[in-house]
């Protein structure tokens, strides 16, 4: 599992619609709105942003991570990667579409 | 920590009802909506869906997750299980609430 | 990643906004609103709650978690620690945050 967030909503949009189309997801989800505290050089900032969490293969994980970056607005941004389990059924669904 | 998304709210609420009255959960929590890129028979398609997490102990997370799939309406649903770590004083209450 | 619910907002704001003012975590983002349901002193019970989700370097996930449990209002508070991987640059960023 990848997830990401970003501060436009369009622009989560975007980066699931792109990662299902391509195949480097089998499903993308963007959630509602987060309020987000950080530090940002030096002062701490909020931002409104929303999250986008995607389903895919291990070997799918480093092409999709250097996607959302390529397409990600910010400098630095947010992209955590998580091993999840699930059952044989839902893992092959997820092979299935994100390969060819 | 044994997540899945649905389309319909209602069955989301009765999953989390479900899991936590049958001892097969401690707590389980139903999110706002997520909007839902995927790919199904070959389609790009989206959908609306709402998340539900649900606190387990690793002992009961197969019957958990096999009373999901029973409950769930989708043909392959997306249930994953992630494991996380917290104090002594809540995983007692998670065992306590999982178990006769 | 070190995650918590609480059953008031300004209570969630308060432990984003303190974490990262104090560096304990790089960031912290309050998600919506999730209705839980869980078992309490024998009975089930559902509360509305707000997730805070932090993000931190592991030498000081155990600082955070004790700041957050002394700080949030319940008992037995949900505080969950779950390991996640990111890039370089990120991690580089996290650490420049949670240390003077």
């Amino acid at each position: 599992m990848v997830t990401t967030v970003v501060d436009a909503r369009p622009v989560a949009d975007g980066l699931a619609a792109a990662s299902v189309a391509d195949r480097l997801a089998a499903c993308a989800q963007v959630g509602g709105q987060v309020d987000s505290t950080y530090r940002w050089r030096g002062e701490v900032e909020t931002a409104t942003e929303w999250s986008v969490q995607f389903k895919t293969v291990p070997d799918r994980v480093s092409e999709l991570v250097d996607r959302i970056r390529a397409d990600h607005p910010y400098d630095v941004p947010e992209i955590l990667v998580s091993r999840v389990e699930c059952d044989p059924a839902y893992a092959a669904w997820v092979r299935e579409n994100t390969h060819v």
